[in-house]
Parts: C-alpha cells; structure tokens; sequence
C-alpha cells in the first residue's frame, strides 16, 4: 500500500536567501519530497506555511499517513488550531518526522512537553552522523555513519523527554555531541527528529540522508487503525 | 533542608458537593497539606483556583519546590499563562505530583503532549494499588498492595508516553486495570503521576495515600541548581 | 517472505499429565504452530526438548527468523551451549516470544539479567488481558480485552527490566494485576514475553490468543541483516 | 548515614606495566577509594582480584552498599560464582558502579543480558564527556562537559540495552562518539556504567572526574530495604 506522505516547508530562506533558493530552487520541501517519491512505496506531496491553512486541511491531514516538518524563521506564524490539528492526528497514528530546526517548531514542542532547546553554532564544520542502533528500521543501508561535509552544530543538553530508541548520535568537528535520530510515540503516532538539514548545505541532496527520510517514513507509516482517543465511560463488565 | 510543596486545590467540589464537604470541611488540598506536614521535611502550604492568579504568582512558584495539583470540573478555568508558567518551572527543576483527575489538567496535558485519556466509571467499588517496583522511593513503607474500599474506575488504556517507570498498577473489583503511578522527566523537573483519590470517598485520609504523597514529594524534590532552559550559541570551543 | 518460525516446547507435561495431553494430543508446541501456520506470511516447524541438541542446532537457529518458547518443569534441563547458542543469535537479529512460564526460563533470565520473578496462584479463575497500547502492532485485531476463562495467576511485581513497550495487561477475578505482554530488545533481536498460557486450560486454542502470536511473530522477524555483534578495533579516520 | 562502598580492582596492570604502577602506584582501585573517603558520607575500601573469593565474601557483599568495578585483562578469572553473588546483591538493591573496560566484565554482561561490545582505539587523544541531563544527581557539580586530554576511545554502537537514563555522552578528537555515562535499574539495585578511564593514562587522578564518582555512589545507595527477590505462591486474597 501506499504510504501517503506530505513534506511540510516553511519555504522563507528559499524566498529570501539566494544560497539557500541556489541550492533548493523549488525548496527544500520539493527536493525531499522527489527524494521520497523515488521509493515506490511511497506517495508524497508537498504544503509549505504560504497556502491557505498552510497547506494542512482537515481533509488533507486526514488523507495523510506520514508528515515531515521542516521550518525554522517563522515558527510563530504557524497557527495553533493546524498544531493542534496535526496532534490530534499523530494521536490518532499519522507518522511526524521533524527536521532539523523544526526541533523549535510548535508541533514539536507540543508534543514533546518540554522546552527543546539545544546549543549551537553556525560554523560549517564537518558532522559524523553515528548509528547507535544498527538494527532499527531507520538505519538500515547505512554504513556506520553519515558523514555531512558542511553543516550547523547542534549540541547537547538537547531538552527533550527521555527518548523511546536512540538510533543515531553526531560528532561535529568542533568538538560537540548531540542525538541527532531519536523516536517517540505519542498515542498512536510515531515520532521521528532527524537534525542534520541545514539550509545552507546542501545536505537533503545527499543520498545517504535521503535513505534516511525513505527508511523514516516507512517506520512512521500507521501500523493500526485510528485510534479515537477520548476519555470513555465504560459500562459494568459484570 | 525543608521542601517547599504547594498543594493546589480546585476547590470546587468541596462548595457544591455536601458529601464532599462532608469529608473535607476545609478542602481536600488542606486534608493533604497536613498530611504532609506531618514529615519533618517538608513544609507544605495550599493554593486554589479561586485566589488570584490561582494563588501562584512567579515569586510563589519560584519559591515552591514541589506542587501538587488537584483539579477536575473547572481544568478550563485555569489560565493558559499560569499553566506556561509552571511548565517553566518543572524544566527549572521544580517537581510535580498530579493526582486522580488531574490526568486531564492543562498543565499534565502540556507536559505530556499526549490526551491522557482513559476509560473511566464512577462504581465506588474495591480498588487495590499494586506496587509493581518494591525499591522504588515512592513506594516505601507499604506492603504488596494499598486497599481503596471505595474508588472511581480508572481503566486502560491511559494515552501517555512511555513512562519513566511504573511503580503502581490498580486492580479494579468491576474488572480493569490501570497504571496508577508512573513517572516522568520533563527537563529537570520529576512528575508523578497518582490516580487514587476520587472526591466522594476518604481516600486521602487513608494513613497509605498520605505515606505515598510523602514519599512522592521526597522524590520530587530538585536535586540539582535550577536548569536554565534555552537555546544558546556556543562559541566555538577551539 | 516468510516468516521462518520455531515454536520449542518443552514436551513433559504432555506425557505425564493426561489432562494436558486431552487438550493438547500433539503437545502445546504443535497447536501454537498450527495456528501461525494458517497465516499466509509465517512458516512454523517444532522443536522439543527431548530433541538431540533440544533441536536448536546451530544450522537451524541460523535459518530461524523467530523462536517461540514454552518450558516450565524442566527449565535445568535445557542445556548451557544451546542457550548461549539462541542468545547470540537473538543479538544478531532472531526474534524471540517467550510464552507463560518461560518466565523461568533460563534463556529469558539470561536476556533480561534479572530474576524474572512474580507471584503466582493456580487457580482456574477468570484473567482479562487488557490492550494497553491499541496502536501497537502486537494487539491490532484484538478488542479492548482478551478473556481467559480459567487461568493460573501471575502477579506484580515481575522482576523484569523495566519493558521497552507495554502492550498487555492483566486483570485476576482473584485481585492481582500482572504485565502481561511487554517487549525488549536485546542487541538486534526483538522480544515478546507474553503470560498467558497454563497447560491445563485450552488457552492456545483461543482465537484471540492465536492472533496475538501471529502479530507477534511479524513484529519480532527481523527489519536487518544480522547485527555481527563484536569488540572490534577501529582504525584512524582521520 | 555511610554509604559502605567497595572499590574492586582486577589489579593486574599495576603489577605488571611500569606505566601503570607510575600512575597508580597502589593501584587505580586504591586512587578511586581514597578520592570516594574525601566525601563525608561515603566509606570507601577495596578488594581485588587475587584475594580469596576475590575479596567478596558473602558476608562482605551483604555489608556492602555500593560497589565499584574495574577489570580488563582478566574478565574470565572471576569465578562464576563469585558473579551470581554480585548479581544477586544487586537485586536486593546494592548499587553498582562499572568502569570502562569493565563493559566486557561477566558482571555486567550478566545484568545487561547483551554482548556490550563497542569500538575502540587505543590513540591517547582528547575525550569530551558532555552532560546531557544537567538536572541527574550524577552530574552535579560538573560544567557542560569533562574533558579527559589523553584518553581510549570507544565508540558507538555500543550494544547495551536501551539505558533508563543517557547522563554521558563523550566526543572523541578521533572523529566517534560514545555513550559514557548510563544508567539501569535490575531487581533493587541501580547501576551506572561510566567509560573514561583507561588505565596508561591519570584519569581516576582528576577532580571532576572522581566529582562523578561520588555522585554516582550516592545515586546507586539504596533506597529500600533488600527486595527478596523470588517466585511466591500467593494465597487467595478474598
């Protein structure tokens, strides 16, 4: 079956930046989603932050099976009855996998009930992307790790709940560490940050990082029937 | 050293519920903070809904170091920028202790990130707290199991993330099951979750609930400097 | 592709205890793979104690997707080099579903590093096997609860690490609770420990029982090539 | 109350490399008891290898309330006996806390139930051991990261279970990543691995590091009386 999949893009540094519109001239939304559509099991489409309801209908959403986020300036403009949208679906078993900035994304954030917060440091240094769990569904294709030429460090203390799997680590040059592939489930849904994807480098051209994002939303993908989450009166069992 | 412990009452019931009043003359936040100050080590005080700012301004909050919070018919009333500022607080390190219907507060519900629903009958029939992890802290001083001769049904399954650790799971006479006390880190604050503790029935007189409540708020309490939570550049450390 | 699956029983009760027999004229072994065997996907052999090498030999582990294991009077009699044999082979990959009082056993003692100690009481009354995780792939097709008519009683607390997932848990008309269907993993290989089961009650002839095998089996078939599990020296990358 | 502490030492480097026997000249285990007895709290001796029982008698072990362990060369001298007895104490609720290549000791493959292989490369380059939850008691007094100017690498994956809580992760000058402070609850007892520490170079001699140590003895204490961990026939509760 088709996993029907929808890349979420901010598309603001496309539109401002010409580095950035150089390297992703239809965005980055549109480089990951042809990057997924070479799998023939998946389906994806793309909705950036510009289209009416940013691009995420309640028909839409509910026609998703797998939503990857990406965003970073414009957090704030996103509005909270889509976040709040996008939860309820997650809960109900819609696969979310986060990227890089969008560990600040309110969706985020929402579902992880804790600050997000991480260091950083914009220097363009090489990131080893480590595979700590060589078994798990997302890693599988890759050697022992991903090596991004140029990228943003991201380091630890990364402010988030104590994760389900930790399936990959980076190493920056510069000296940090951070968990850069870790899962969540919330309700139904599973969750999916991925760090590596900084709009500069042209690091969603590379393969291996596209593997990644292939293998994530087949793991992502719902396993069950929706589940209606509600608090329910139950009637005696006797 | 002391620890500072809120207990937070809706206080609601206990104006418009004759039996509720019945049990708990001056509140069931008052019938727990004296429980509490019955341990040497703690110093605990109350604060209600109906107090301004729900009695928790900044400056309260910042010298609390574990809440406890009660609530069920008016989680609505509650302001959304006191439940931010007591997220804020948990990261900081300050500890939580929800209980019974809080499950479905705002404030567990944004640290969650999850519904917290559950399946649920008010029967006041037999309820038994199983201790699931004997060395647990929170789980001192009571034997296999505490006995609720009167409950409300909390009933599986209850939408929350993996908990850090199960230490109660309840047996229902009417036939169900639930995970009654788990635990959570959300930044650097500790969150204990505890379901025993329906308004119509004595149960926060029951010397095994207070013994719990105790040991929780011991648990809870920071045991490290407050976590100043936020994104920071890092210069580079070369 | 198919599932290759080895469901090993420990074959004794069957040929001393003629109530057991009358349930199960084949051994339980052969029922439970009867019932995987009419899923399209899994192909189920048997294995037995009685076996040269229990008939786990290192040929047949290799070409093992998945072991099922049922033991209970004779878990000493299993011997050291075949249980060292399954637990290397679970590290690379081969999932394991350990079934009732395989609890004991010493290939699930060996996995989990604990006691795996519980309370029990055998005394035929009624257990409600709740689902605790609906989205989770091990209970899809099962309703709120299983019910086992007569069953034996397992009960908290089970001195097990604590499960990277709960899926089930139990309910006993006699007033204990017992996580009944967790999961680890454990190097590559993913486990199920699944409680339900007594030799004297026709438990694995119950349909719902017979499906949560089948999920089971195809959550745990391995997602990777075999994980070659060693200290290894690596080089400079530099 | 003290926290009786054992520091057991394989003690076979110092008797036989001069480099060794210059850093630790009464042996790494002596070096790490004395800094452990600085802390007011905590009574800190050592046992090692050669002695008989290898210095941990039954009577010892059950006065004992933490224990430290450090081997390498010689995992396979430890009588089998000798490490159940560890493992059962550890279950009653005797911390333990193990140190570098310790990761291959049987006590500590025995309790995670996996091979706990990783890589590593003896280079003698920079480690830096960055907290990742500034909020664990374990990581109290340390700034954003250790850093050890001569070290062993190790690197991911490491194949341990997945930790109840990641308080370590080390950046290696050499290009990997490790996750060096871990830690696991089996039965009563809390255990904390912890990787710096290779032997050829004065790591055990710096203050931040034995800063985590003390932490980590205080954090493995126990807190409950001795579970008796063990398989119990519960008579009907009705």
């Amino acid at each position: 079956m088709t996993i029907r999949t929808v890349v979420w893009g901010e598309n603001v540094h496309e539109q401002i930046h010409p580095a950035v519109r150089a390297l992703y001239p239809q965005g980055m939304h549109t480089c990951i989603a042809e990057a997924l559509n070479t799998a023939p099991d998946i389906s994806a489409s793309t909705a950036t932050l510009q289209e009416p309801e940013h691009g995420l209908t309640e028909p839409r959403l509910r026609d998703t099976d797998v939503l990857l986020w990406w965003g970073h300036l414009a957090h704030d403009d996103v509005t909270d009855e889509v976040v709040e949208r996008i939860a309820q679906r997650v809960w109900q078993g819609m696969g979310l996998i986060v990227l890089h900035s969008g560990h600040y994304a309110k969706i985020f954030k929402r579902l992880m009930g804790t600050s997000c917060s991480l260091l950083y440091r914009e220097d363009g240094r090489q990131e080893r992307v480590w595979v700590t769990n060589p078994s798990h569904p997302i890693a599988q294709g890759i050697g022992r790790f991903i090596e991004v030429p140029e990228s943003e460090m991201y380091g630890e203390p990364f402010a988030i709940p104590n994760p389900d799997e930790t399936v990959f680590i980076s190493h920056f040059a510069g000296g940090e560490v951070f968990r850069s592939g870790v899962t969540f489930q919330r309700g139904g849904g599973r969750i999916f940050y991925f760090s590596p994807g900084h709009e500069t480098f042209p690091i969603y051209h590379q393969a291996d990082i596209q593997r990644v994002l292939v293998n994530a939303v087949r793991w992502a993908s719902p396993k069950s029937e929706p589940w209606v989450d509600q608090c329910i009166e139950l009637p005696s069992l006797d």
